[in-house]
């Protein structure tokens, strides 16, 4: 089982609505719906059934995408109601036969991904004005009730029998382990022993208890629960954002073969033999001036449509390229062009289509803190990690610097606070955790910074000489796609979030460090674990041993 | 492997210096020495050899024990220099034929009651005013780097062969994962660029650039190094605390059998056919009034020697019990008793002695949040969960409460922050913080409680009268024990500690878990894992999956 999944075809992470196989998308005025609709027999991979409105990675595909395109090409909306197209049931959750049948490092990518689609759900109710309400029209179990989690309210339909459940650790002997957890005591605020008691009830609980234990934030009966919700939503949206005008997001179409993807601005090299790869981001030769209405730039505009290339290939890093344990970071071109584009958006903030491209940016870095890959930001000749793109350097595990003529990095506005990290910080307070002042005299220094004083500023980790350069980086790199590929994903996960922790790096870290440690164990995995005997008529048998 | 040590007889966490296989204690009025001088055929289980000062649970053991006995029996001392009795070095860590040896539950087990000893460490230097001190006169790797940084300071020798490391990663392909991570980025605050290259350097960092990076707090060459730290401990101590006069800690000497342990207050009944045990504590039947010296109470004194127990009792429930998954908590007595106890306390807070035992309680507590089983505080005819005591309450993940004349539960000035959790806060806080409110109020609360109001206010989970009381408990108990007992472990460390997070919090939740994952991949651990080979001449083969 293990190795199947990467054998066959490549993931896209690429779709339209036009396309959508799960999921409706309707757009009405200030208002947007989300209907789940999901195809049972439209799985991403052959072996299982989505029945009951259960997921796989297609789907949240699916959800990403409609996230994204509500931001870009519907910025109007104001509310976005999250529903069920299926009669009695909300979503009943991650489909267990998928994921019985995956491997572990599909399973822990899939957690991963979609716990960023629920992730950008709240970056968009919080940041975009684009609120996301869930209406539970039918029973929504496990992820079926995570992704709710994600949203800021839900309704739940008091017909007496749609209840909100958590079932596995009764179920499967796996945690709800993407968000559900921390969602529930730490955004809802669940009490501990009534959270304690909520996720062992394989039945969940349903009307007015799950109000009173906080679980939902409301229930109507069947015969008002559409109109009731639906005025909720129209309420939240009020008149939405009719100032605003979409653009269309069209397709990225890269070009992938098992050595490259070529995209226009982004280059990913695979060196399968060395396990490493190379992301490389090229600038245009000049930028145009920011119009009246930025969104007048359209999804050709460099940053929009850079970091959705950067985006779509660390994902297909991540699902595809499994074995690179490795990523070099480079860039090509006039630093000055970034330092232009930083000023220019920095100028144009207010504006909301620079306001989404800037939250694009900030949610990719993100992907890359979140990336079990080891990157290392190679500034060379030729190179442009200025600004908006020094954030390449601060997200890297290791920066290398040439120390030649011409060989600079330089800070801008942008390094200060416009893309924090999960814990809430700039990369750069992170960075300097230790000395804030310094911190602050990096974030306002804005003259160009050579190798040596660099790597005595704190601002890269290892400058060399054109005599070391070669050398320096091969025994790097050498020596790190040769570790324990484990000890390095624990390891990076565990000194990228200094500082304080907030819900995100609690999902991030935490609740997805125990579900991968649960994922692993004979009491899940084991041929008589939960996981592998659900839906058979034999019972698991555990080992007792509590660790 | 994985059997035979829970075979072995069971684990005693009593001991005093004079038993001291591995540790010399020398306390010199306000200074203390603890010199680390591993006996290598003196490991607690048979099957490896403690080379190299490195260490065993046997060696935590009394380390754990010397820390208590400084608190209590030496209080006038002001600092610790944690030193070693062995030339050319500090301590190589754990010992990795031990781990390679030792079952999976054996290994977290370990691992985290040597977190708990750092823990305490920190707690001494913070709370007790004795203030750790390391002296490194030799090589700290691994563990051996992860204690000092335990300590308040650490220095170093500079005699161009003593370095620090964390070589977990390039030697076993596992984390430095007993606070070592957490420390050097949330603690020292080490650049995490730094720290990812200096956790890859097997050889680790010495002399003045482990200075420079934050590493260590000096470094001073042979000839000086001994009477340098001397003088740094002699001027962190200065006069100590003259006004202390220390107590003797006697012995517990518990009855210990298959079926009980028993202690003079505490009671822990075990039932290894329902797995389950339950650990009582009796109040006595009056108490004696806070003397002039609260110290001449003595090891006697009720809470002192209770919470001492309490902790002995949760240590063998983890190593030496590790099927039992479920701990019913009850308390008997009058809980008037420990109404009167709390006032004493609260008004003598300035005593060292009454602070040191109240610190010791707020230790015991967390030692319960940090155990992997569940808990269920049972409030019932006869029991006494009154202030303090209601921490066992807060602590439990469920509270069951018989609802019948006479069975209440009552809130002292305890219950307001004297015990904070791991994350800061105090339990009342933590339960309730989806409303603050609600929480200062219940606070405030010094009136009784019974079942039914008590389940209204949100103090206990569970109301029952006696027609119920009997099977809700019942069926919740063979509810939980056949829950799998990874999922409950997993759950319960996501949701005891909601809200903020601490660098202790990411110690027990975070870096554990991603250890405990670590620690069951075949990369570490399988026939070719790196832990399994580590001394062997084979070199280990890994998966190369990045997951």
């Amino acid at each position: 089982m293990e190795a199947t999944q990467t054998a066959l075809e490549p993931v896209s992470f690429e779709t339209h609505p036009d396309h959508y196989k799960h999921l409706r998308l309707e757009v009405d005025g200030p208002v947007a719906k989300i209907l789940l609709d999901i195809q049972e027999d439209g799985g991403l991979r052959p072996g299982y059934v989505l029945k009951l409105n259960s997921y796989d990675l297609g789907v949240d595909i699916e959800l990403a995408d409609a996230v994204q395109r509500l931001r870009f090409e519907h910025p109007q909306v104001g509310a976005v109601l999250v529903t069920s197209g299926q009669e009695g049931v909300f979503s009943s959750g991650a489909n267990i036969f998928m994921l019985g049948c995956s491997s572990h490092a599909w399973k822990v990518n899939f957690c991963k991904y979609t716990n960023e689609t629920r992730a950008s759900i709240e970056d968009a109710t919080e940041h975009s004005g684009q609120t996301y309400i869930a209406g539970l029209n039918g029973v929504a179990s496990g992820g079926g009730y995570e992704l709710p989690l994600a949203c800021a309210e839900m309704y739940l339909v008091d017909d007496r029998r749609s209840a909100v459940s958590l079932p596995e650790i009764p179920y499967l002997g796996v945690l709800p382990g993407t968000g559900g957890l921390t969602r529930l005591v730490d955004k809802r605020k669940v009490r501990r022993d009534l959270a304690d008691v909520f996720v062992t009830l394989a039945e969940g609980v349903k009307g007015k208890r799950a109000v009173k234990w906080g679980l939902v934030d409301g229930v109507f009966p069947t015969s008002r629960f559409e109109e009731a919700v639906q005025a909720r939503v129209e309420e939240v949206a009020g008149k939405g954002h009719p100032e605003r005008q979409g653009i269309f997001l069209d397709a990225l179409q890269p070009e992938e073969n098992d050595k490259e993807v070529r995209y226009r601005h982004v280059h990913l090299d695979l060196d399968t033999a060395l396990r490493t790869a190379t992301l490389t981001i090229t600038l245009p030769d000049s930028l145009p001036d920011i119009p009246a209405q930025a969104r007048d730039l359209g999804a050709d505009w460099f940053p929009l449509r850079a970091f959705r290339e950067l985006d779509d290939a660390i994902m297909r890093l991540r699902f595809n390229h499994p074995q690179i344990g490795l990523v070099l970071l480079k860039t090509r071109g006039n630093q000055d062009i970034i330092l232009q584009l930083d000023a220019q958006m920095d100028a144009r903030r207010e504006d909301w289509f620079v306001h989404e491209v800037l939250l694009l940016m900030k949610r990719t870095f993100k992907r890359l803190d979140y990336t079990a890959k080891s990157f290392f930001a190679i500034v060379d000749q030729g190179s442009a990690f200025a600004g908006s793109f020094y954030e390449l350097v601060l997200a890297a595990d290791r920066a290398f610097m040439l120390d030649e003529d011409g060989v600079q990095i330089q800070l801008s506005v942008m390094n200060a606070g416009t893309f924090p990290m999960g814990n809430g910080l700039s990369r750069l307070a992170t960075r300097f955790l230790g000395d804030p002042e310094h911190a602050q005299k990096m974030a306002a220094l804005r003259s160009p910074v050579g190798a040596m004083e660099a790597e005595e500023l704190g601002l890269i980790t290892i400058a060399a000489d054109d005599i070391d350069w070669d050398d320096e980086v091969r025994l790097a790199m050498e020596e790190r796609v040769n570790f324990s590929p484990d000890s390095l994903t624990g390891m990076e996960a565990s000194i990228r979030f200094a500082g304080p922790e907030t819900m995100e790096t609690k999902i991030f870290g935490r609740l997805t460090a125990w579900q991968n440690w649960i994922f692993q164990r004979p009491n899940a995995v084991g041929p008589k674990g939960a996981l592998s005997l659900y839906g058979r008529p034999e019972s698991p048998e555990f080992d007792w041993n509590r660790t």
